[in-house]
């Protein structure tokens, strides 16, 4: 059996003419007898304002009590969904969470699925019914709704289609048709990329291009399910394929596929530290049990026995690190504190750092090209990024995009 | 184990405020070692949101699919009530119809409650937890999610103290304090009624007065449950008590109880028609088979072989059977046909009416004397109703208030 997964995102069933175009879509699919299973989220806004209500009376909501409201949406969005392909005379039905056992962790509000039941999945798609799942949620050992944290529909697709065996798991988005080179709203010319490793895309979304969400990617990965993440109302677009870095076509495979931008950083230098040992854990210790994620750390070379570290926080957790560092100066020992908001992180993201020498120096010479200066620099397989002043964000991508002829 | 059940309607749940409110009058019951099961209806307003969406997909919805949209208001409400009493430290849980096997016909849109398992929720009451509970909802032999029709969530209060044998079911709300001797809209001196009947009670229910839900009021009588209708926010107010009608304090019982009126009622008379055997059956037959619900038909006496009918049919299906009538009227052989949308159903209700006689007279003079002209009249057991012209309702209720010392 032939099946195709599809999951549609908030911005694709926001309204009723949208969802009656998806029917329609839909329906024009079955006339190619396709088994179809799809899962959708809740209708853009809808959310929001749920997390509206319970913010209104608790800070810190009870996670059973938290599901039970924000798993809502999906049930209102999946069964519109239905009703609308059953006015146009095509068998459909949805299965929540409880009647397919989608199963979770017990962590609730991020919770993990771990198996999905798909007999009846299978006994409907028999009869020529198209499924339809709420996406986002399951249930625990205590048969409680969980959902499975932000973007969590593409978790709930991904999981799905893994457990049915799917042929293929088209991610359909209103708002964009795939992924892109960088983010065309900064760079006109970015180019949409046709084929994308599951690591790249990995990279991508951790680093702010929000179009996956990165525990999808992950879980795609680990089952192998190619994902195709396309547009909602332009289906002849091909959209961007995620998959196995093996599996691309050679003349695909580029060095650098993308550029990536993130503004939400901020940047702290601790100057004229003491550099003894055990100096930086005294440093972070207290700033990670705060539950402030550090990204980039770099530490100069010390001379005379004391150093410059510099490190990045999220810019909403930058004045609460600083009163950390200062209530330990004490401890700490250093000469000034100083901080720098206006940054921007850019990275560049490819598999093919990994074969070819030489892409960092030509991302450096690209940013001095264009006389950028360049504060911090950190490195991994795939991926090397740098901390510049975010004035100068938008050069950057355009002189990175011309440099690895990404147009 | 003495327990409470205590059900809050939609507008007593309208917005965050009131619902933190309500949190903070149970937490006052808690002082008094209550143990306390809670339903709760959907936010005023969501229900109709929630329709206005299926409505605009389908005229006929799939029933499966309504119910899991329309029943996710009560989902959320409860929630949220659970939320606000764990932000005032009162121990309280949501438990849904699938955990309480809230197990209910088959017939989605209007189902109809078989049974309740109340072991989880005397679990949750032992470890002194406010049990919350989704008005308005069960499940089915599929565990499907099903719902109770429009004022469900009463029924399900109802069904849920009968099943755990609670001391007493309130029905609180935030619009009313209680059961009235009439409109008090309409009648400034209506007087709050303190006992009433179950009987008198589904009386007022069937006329119009929309308190409480008929279903509901069936089952309390049924299984014998005293119904406490009180003000949400007026706690000092003891509200109505409906319960059976021979453990009534003496002194509070009334000839008649209450009068009621519907607007909602329109008079279609059919003159000259042959009055030969079946022909009520004739005109009646095609009229039902449209769903119209006749209520009141009043024949005249045959004088040459001919005669008058007059009956009523809601407003909004008036047209609806006079073009039936129309489309008949060669079987039918009438000679004219008056409908007349302009007209008040006039009602006075009282256990009272089995045992005293020369009740109906007094109603007659008292409205003779209001110089209203009666134009149908009808009899049941605790019941009279008569069709007056609409415009003269108020002065009607007035009357009958003061001949039956309601006031």
């Amino acid at each position: 059996m032939k099946i195709i997964v599809q999951k549609y995102g908030g911005t694709s069933v926001a309204n009723i003419s949208k969802i009656k175009k998806i029917a329609s879509n839909i329906k024009s699919l079955k006339k190619d007898k396709l088994n179809l299973v799809i899962v959708v989220s809740a209708m853009a806004g809808e959310t929001d304002k749920l997390l509206n209500l319970i913010n209104s009376i608790s800070k810190i909501p009870n996670g059973k009590e938290y599901d039970n409201i924000i798993s809502t949406g999906e049930r209102v969005s999946s069964s519109l969904l239905a009703m609308a392909l059953m006015e146009i005379n095509i068998n459909a039905i949805t299965l929540g969470p409880e009647k397919i056992n989608i199963l979770t962790t017990n962590t609730h509000m991020k919770a993990t699925i771990q198996s999905v039941d798909t007999k009846e999945i299978k006994k409907f798609l028999k009869k020529d019914y198209v499924v339809i799942i709420p996406g986002f949620q399951g249930i625990n050992n205590n048969r409680d709704v969980t959902t499975l944290g932000r973007g969590g529909s593409d978790l709930s697709a991904v999981a799905i289609a893994g457990a049915i065996n799917a042929e293929k798991c088209e991610l359909l988005k209103d708002d964009v048709d795939g992924i892109y080179t960088t983010d065309p709203s900064l760079y006109k010319r970015a180019k949409k990329i046709n084929y994308i490793s599951y690591q790249e895309m990995l990279e991508m979304s951790s680093l702010g291009s929000k179009v996956l969400q990165s525990k999808a990617v992950e879980l795609a990965n680990k089952l192998d399910i190619k994902l195709n993440v396309r547009s909602t109302f332009n289906l002849e677009k091909k959209g961007t394929i995620v998959m196995n870095e093996k599996e691309i076509p050679t003349k695909e495979k580029k060095i650098v596929s993308g550029i990536t931008h993130d503004l939400k950083q901020a940047k702290i230098s601790i100057i004229g530290i003491k550099d003894t040992p055990g100096i930086a854990s005294k440093i972070f210790k207290p700033i990670g049990e705060a539950g402030i994620v550090v990204d980039m750390i770099v530490q100069n070379i010390s001379t005379q026995g004391e150093t410059d570290l510099t490190f990045t926080v999220p810019k909403e957790d930058v004045n609460k690190t600083v009163k950390i560092l200062k209530e330990n100066k004490s401890k700490l020992t250093y000469s000034d504190l100083i901080k720098d908001e206006k940054i921007a992180l850019i990275s560049i993201v490819g598999a093919g750092m990994k074969i070819y020498t030489g892409v960092a120096t030509r991302m450096f010479t690209a940013l001095a090209k264009a006389k950028i200066n360049i504060t911090m620099i950190s490195t991994s397989e795939i991926k090397i990024s740098c901390v510049i002043n975010k004035s100068a964000c938008k050069k950057a991508i355009k002189g990175l995009h011309r440099e690895f002829n990404l147009g």
